[in-house]
């Protein structure tokens, strides 16, 4: 199943596919929010097993987290949610403009009750010319939406059980990856999840692969990946020789923040079971750790990663482990 | 009253007014020290209220924060401290230049004995050329002051008690904004206060506001704003598009560490009851949250934006808070 | 004793002095792998007095911190590395490409068993032409390695005793500094020391001193130099006017982390004892500070420091500290 969504402009409301809104016109400085596209989805908000709770774009859909929903600076997404719980809970997005009725906060009285159908409104723009030759900033991003409702005002509730997701804001222009990956370090877990069951990303030697990751709960966390690395600016590559963004492959993922960035699966060290992980040590070894396995380049398992994941597996059992194990119910996701 | 000082060359000292220096010669690479005004101002260190301590620009008006201080990249300031207090205290800026003397610590024995009265130089520099085509950097930031001697040799006691505030150095032909807010995460509390008493900001739609986020203590923080965002650079706004920095609406607000943006108030979302907060869910739940009020462009008050206001002032009555209730006296500053 | 290590291409194996590789070709777009020098080196990890491991060049000389590793984008390293430990250990580096079998992780069956000899290959890359006029990032940078085997998976215990040190990926270019330290948050120590045992960094002023702070363990800290400033990109300089990068002197340092800058001992500051330490309230005063001693331009000591360093040493006894005192063996390193 595709976690996926459409980019604005391309779904039913039968705006222009995204091959076509390309070649727009980012950089004139000109606020473009009124030429933009709107697109309409619902969402349903529903109680998952294990006391969980989900977004799907359909019903009986639903997973933690919700799916990556994306768009262009300057189209909006207009989003009914589908309350289909007995909480309280509403849908907030980070970076996009909404007004106070679709703030998804109780301090505004915006919020699905339980069985509610509400709609939000999410509106984004291009960055548009300030006084000294500055530009107030444009919304592209790689942000989140969550809960806001449940448990308490802040939605405390909601995102402990799996209210959230992974919201884009692409410019004109900007790369298309072939694969996502949503990353959501949550308290001790990723993705609500602890290793051996946190998800295992797949991908092809070579393929573009584009990584959100994305901070919630009440507890500091560093997020690392093995063998690729990235800058640390608004879309993880450099605009030249002259950008000085740091390049990095741990970064800082605390409540309320993401960032994104895409790598070449592979490239430069070659296919295999790589880790990705959080680097506070107690955390990656009380099971905030899981696998990115790079296949060769004809999708077939490369040497070695077999191994590497039964070991995975078996990490609770590990004589040098000092952790508990765990089942080992093995959850494929990506 | 206002707790903005004048900027540096503007005082009574008799310098040029800011619309004059603001035509300087930035980017030239030299070194501009020598070619600075001096400002000279008095600081009063006072106990207040509860156990507090603030500075103040003059006697009997010390507050938390402290004054926000501001200078323009080449020009010094002249500090004379007045400790009317019976503790050890001091004050220690980050990002300008000072002299071991200046310190403000008592590794270098600079500090303000009980009832003692000294002088503190901060001065500042633009950017300065390196080999390699590239610049040393300049003294231009959102930066801060604080004790470094209460309590500890570290300034434990006074940071915990309230002797903080803002400081700023600009480039000439930086944007100056129309209102500035102060926001300190200081352990558990925003100013030392938390909800419904935390500071609510106020601008009218489409004011050029300045916020200026500190943190101090020894927890760890991300400061959220609801429905405006900034780019995670020196001045919270973009150079064109070929400015690779990430456009965020949370970041990481730890100790000893400030950054400063400016938006424009409701622009793109409307006027409103818009919140800003720690997004670690248990600080926001605790109280590390406060009001944003956008009025209309006449400083009329928005519909539904009391509605709002009354439900933070019952934040701790609410159903589904777990927290426990605060006291109603409702403090505005900003 | 000098712990830093030759740049690659400068050591035994013979390949061309750094005064030759400096004006090689960057910029150009193009993947140099292939052209790049390899140099060869054999670390040894050692027991150190205390329950200490350390990383060294030649048998008997592990230090904590480990050597700085240093090489150009392009160039690679092959590391031999001699366990002569009865404990599960590796190297992990960050920021450069490396096969499964050179991950340093159990999860690839990549460590030295006790008395174990194993060769791990590093190889680096400069920038390389994405689409969109965009760039894959090369590998220059201030990254580290560190144990990734002893103990659990994730080498919690080697990292606990002082398996880490720096690595610098440099481009072609780039200014060299007349000193290097290194700086490791480890937990609540810095070099696996506490105050006022931890290290004091001295030079001269004037001279062009580079800072490489990382960080480790399980606790979260902010790095905070006194009088000296950096921009927060790649190099710590920025590249003219139009470098959006944000300036500071105080930064998070969290596990898995790092980041490098150069300064100017003293630059518009004079000579003196400067404290480094964590921002942290309670961590600086448990110990976590240090001395950056700046000399006179000739190397004598300047007025007032050595009374900063008495102050520094009696810093457990002084009455308002509260924290416990400690030995006062004092320990220079740098």
């Amino acid at each position: 199943m595709s976690r996926r969504t459409l980019l604005a402009g391309t779904a039913a409301a039968g705006a222009a596919a995204p091959v076509a809104v390309l070649g727009g016109a980012l950089g004139e400085g000109s606020r473009a929010r009124a030429a933009g596209a709107t697109r309409r989805l619902t969402l349903y908000a529903e109680a998952l097993p294990g006391g969980l709770f989900g977004y799907g774009l359909a019903p009986g859909r639903a997973t933690v987290p919700g799916p990556v929903l994306e768009m262009y600076e300057g189209d909006s997404l207009e989003i009914t949610l589908v309350n289909t719980t007995n909480q309280r809970l509403s849908i907030h997005p980070h970076g996009v403009d909404y007004s106070t009725d679709s703030d998804g906060s109780p301090l505004n009285a915006s919020y699905n009750d339980p069985g509610e159908t509400r709609t939000y409104v999410w509106r984004s723009r291009e960055m548009f010319a300030a006084a000294g030759r500055r530009f107030m900033p444009g919304s592209a991003g790689y942000w989140h939406y969550h809960d806001h409702a449940m448990g308490t005002d802040h939605g405390t509730l909601g995102l402990a059980r799996g209210l959230y997701g992974a919201l884009i804001v692409r410019r004109r222009g900007d790369i298309l990856p072939d694969k996502q990956f949503t990353v959501v370090f949550n308290d001790m877990m990723i993705n609500n999840r602890t290793a051996p069951n946190t998800p295992m990303f797949e991908a092809d030697l070579g393929q573009r692969v584009e990584w959100i990751a994305i901070g919630h709960g009440g507890t500091f966390h560093t997020f690392h990946l093995h063998a690729h690395r990235w800058a640390d600016n608004r879309t993880g590559m450099l605009e030249g020789p002259a950008d000085p963004s740091q390049v990095i492959d741990n970064k800082d993922l605390n409540p309320g923040s993401s960032f994104g960035f895409q790598v070449l699966a592979g490239e430069g060290v070659g296919p295999g079971a790589w880790m990705y992980h959080c680097h506070v040590q107690f955390h990656s070894d009380g099971g905030m750790a899981g696998i990115f396995l790079v296949r060769n380049a004809d999708g077939s398992m490369p040497a070695g990663a077999q191994a590497a994941i039964d070991r995975f597996h078996e990490h609770g059992h590990h004589p040098h482990q000092k952790q508990q194990g765990q089942p080992h119910d093995h959850a494929h996701h990506g």
